[in-house]
């Protein structure tokens, strides 16, 4: 962070609902929410994007900017399944950097700076990752990329080109559009239907595409859907079930007080979605009327459900794509590519907010020709303590972990056998210089095994489960004033002379 | 705390209320209290004994003992006034460290340790302090000093002896107990009596004293009384008036239901407190008879309102003092000295705790012998926002803060005058060496203010005002290759040639 300039701060945990109301974010289903002794109503914030813009707001000056702020402490997430320890937990420790620049442009080349020293940060951790284009989801903002390591316990999606390096989330690939002929009219077996439900259940969601693009069982990108109807519940199998079970029929009356209030109908109702790939007709509202399809529920057919039609992207006016990839599928950006997939585990996030939350919060900036205009801001997280789990996981064999360097605790791990403390003792000041590194100004980081209660074998196991990047073992060979330098992670051991030893220690060390 | 040979950790900071139950005190006023998505009760940490003692459980060899934990994080109470910024915030910055020993004289050895460490620390800080003997509160235990920053917008009032070095806060001062004669029988106008009534307006708490033991305006120790009466609420001065406003009859059924739902009591009720200064007839149930002393509300004394009588101290047995001491009162603890007292603020307190939290959570070790017993413990926190709010509020001046050197994020600000930018530069370098300090390993932590908008008087009033322990400034001296090293905190200004700089400033710096 400092080598792009950002100064380090502190935002406090608890934040407002009315602050996230203005950005309307306060609906959230997974802010932690609480009151205090006056009520006042309280977040534990999951993320700062409003804390800070609203602390910009009057730094009106062009001269404040760019501006890099970030911190690193506790976010709050009331998670439907925390799972996997600090893979995905409730409270977990993430370092976010806000930046702000007065126009499009130098955001952008902001966002490039950011990508450069995220680079530089995983390149370091060694740690195979994957840099992919995301959907910004509920953060909004037009530009994102995730940071992944490839690994079974992921739970992202990620999407590969054999051809030309495309690397996406799945939930954010827009199938290849083939174009098709205007005149073709797919037979009402042609076409198919996904059903889905809101998790309130009085919404159904009909999603129409043509049968022949896909033949998965989970044809829908449903993240993609849920940027359409935000209530989606991803995780039901049977909503036409569910559908009827609490069908509540339309009441003129009762919805426009509903409406009024500001609180979601109270009746059921239908939205159709058609993916591009199907001919125009299906977008029209009286679509309805061609509803024989097989597999349309004919309790719903029967009934005259208030119903809505989506067939182009609100957000971009394109025609809308619904359907996930699958692996083989061509790719989007290339000519002869095909997709291939794998699961992995997002540890970084970087988002192009663009004036998101400056416009909604007045966060301006004056320019030089003094119009006044909302701040371009970017948000970009890293998840830290997520960021252990994926390492320990990614480094860890049959003996225990094994850290890179960058992140061990210490490089070196002493153990003496236990007539040889005094020894082991010497060793440790060979290392670092005698009378131990108050000051941290060694060069080396290193700790010594002091238990005198174990023995050598339980100390070396305990060394390697503890996964120091290099262990000395003070034992046989100290009768010739040797020390055994042990690297699993090069499945190096050998005995090197005492005097040579730091200047060993240090070159095993450097790559490490 | 690595001086005493502490670990470091960090707990979540949301607890549950369950676990809080098991040592009775889930029902704390202070709490931030919220529930997650299955409903399950949660708490803000506002302090981690339970949290800590609780992950012992288990940890049951001697082996494990001594254990000395700390962390530095976040911590949280829905303050009833929140005030000053730092001084008294609803989220603020904590160390707490928890001790854990086998034997209550170990545990009593841990606490000097503890002392030691903590006076040594406020020693560095340069800041005059005072060690208090304190009240445990609600925190429980038998021994707990609280360090504190003397100061006019301090909270706490501390009494110190002018003879023997006695100073206690005022809170936990018992007065001197002057034997009296036991045939002594006090005339009812001798007899003073002090209401209070507690937030829920349904006990009256009636403190009886000797009128001539007290002249003061506030002559109860509100502190004592709430540990007798947790509800108590400190800052009505009407308990009368509020007492008959809420007046509840009491009701034999209601009062049994109630009772079973552990809830406080729906009916009005009296509690009668008798300071040790009173005659033993006092104490006795049939007091009420008594009640023609001057001041007793008629309205009380008419009807039948249950009673209770407290006059021994619940926790020691000892005949109760409720009255606060004065200035000019004698010393409790010497034959000579009078009283006198200052108001300050809290920094840090140290508790002995002993097995107030180990025994309701059943933090067992296995001594030698084979004995179970439950682990001695101890709390020891330090209020780290605070005390950067009361650093700076102790050394600021007129033209700003000072921070002494231990806090202050840079030791020296180098300043050049606009057309020597390069040579601050060459400042900055002669200071740290050439191409900055990347490593840490410069034994100054200098920073050059680069800023090219702003002249050289903003900038020496900027780094005043910020509060350098030294400021160099590049400016008329230049022309022979002389700095001007200032330090406002030893009044000091002088010409210094850049040969000689470093080792200069590093003198200067020694005691700052």
């Amino acid at each position: 962070m400092r080598s792009i300039g950002a100064a380090r701060l502190s935002l406090s945990t608890i934040t407002s609902e009315a602050l996230w109301e203005k950005t309307g974010r306060s609906s959230g289903s997974e802010l932690f929410r609480l009151k205090d002794r006056k009520g006042s109503k309280l977040l534990l914030a999951p993320t700062h994007e409003e804390e800070i813009t609203q602390l910009l707001v009057g730094y009106i000056s062009h001269r404040y900017y760019p501006l890099r702020l970030y911190q690193i402490g506790r976010k709050y997430r009331d998670e439907r399944r925390p799972r996997a320890g600090l893979l995905r937990g409730r409270e977990f420790l993430m370092k976010d950097l806000y930046t702000f620049d007065t126009t499009e442009q130098a955001a952008l080349d902001t966002y490039r700076d950011v990508q450069g020293a995220y680079k530089a940060l995983f390149d370091e951790l060694k740690l195979p990752y994957l840099v992919a284009s995301a959907d910004s989801g509920s953060m909004g903002g037009s530009l994102s990329h995730e940071y992944l390591y490839p690994s079974t316990v992921g739970e992202d999606t990620i999407v590969s080109c054999s051809d030309c390096g495309y690397t996406a989330n799945l939930e954010a690939v827009v199938p290849k559009t083939e174009g098709h002929d205007p005149t073709f009219h797919p037979t009402r077996k042609e076409i198919a239907i996904h059903h889905s439900i809101t998790r309130d259940r009085k919404t159904l969601i009909n999603s129409f595409y043509l049968a022949s693009a896909s033949s998965s069982s989970q044809p829908i990108n449903l993240s993609r859907l849920a940027t359409l109807v935000p209530d989606l519940d991803p995780s039901t199998t049977d909503a036409v079930e569910l559908f009827e079970k609490h069908y509540t029929p339309f009441d003129p009356a009762h919805s426009a007080k509903a409406s009024k209030s500001h609180s979601p109908p109270k009746y059921s109702q239908i939205i159709n979605v058609f993916d591009a790939g199907l001919p125009s007709i299906f977008s029209e509202p009286n679509f309805s009327n061609h509803m024989d399809v097989p597999a349309y529920p004919s309790f719903i057919a029967d009934k005259t459900i208030p119903s809505t039609s989506i067939s182009r992207d609100p957000h971009t006016d394109l025609p809308l794509r619904i359907l996930r990839v699958n692996d083989g599928d061509p790719c989007p950006k290339c000519d002869s590519g095909k997709l291939t997939s794998t699961t992995a585990i997002e540890l970084a996030h970087t988002f192009h907010l663009g004036t998101r939350y400056t416009e909604p919060l007045n966060a301006e900036v004056q320019l030089e020709d003094n119009r006044r205009v909302p701040l371009h801001q970017g948000c970009h997280g890293i998840g830290v303590s997520r960021m252990i789990a994926a390492i320990a996981e990614g480094w860890r064999d049959g003996k225990g972990l094994n850290w890179p360097r960058v992140v061990a605790p210490y490089d070196v791990m002493v153990v003496a056998r236990e007539d040889m403390e005094l020894d082991g003792r010497a060793v440790y000041d060979a290392l670092v210089g005698e009378g131990g590194d108050p000051e941290g100004k060694s060069t080396l980081d290193v700790l010594f095994d002091d238990r005198t209660t174990k023995d050598l074998i339980w100390k070396m196991t305990d060394a390697d489960a503890l996964g120091f990047p290099v262990i000395c073992v003070v034992g046989r060979g100290w009768k010739n004033k040797e020390v055994e330098v042990q690297c699993r992670r090069k499945g190096l051991k050998m005995n090197v002379p005492l005097a040579e030893l730091k200047e060993k220690v240090e070159e095993v060390l450097t790559d490490l």
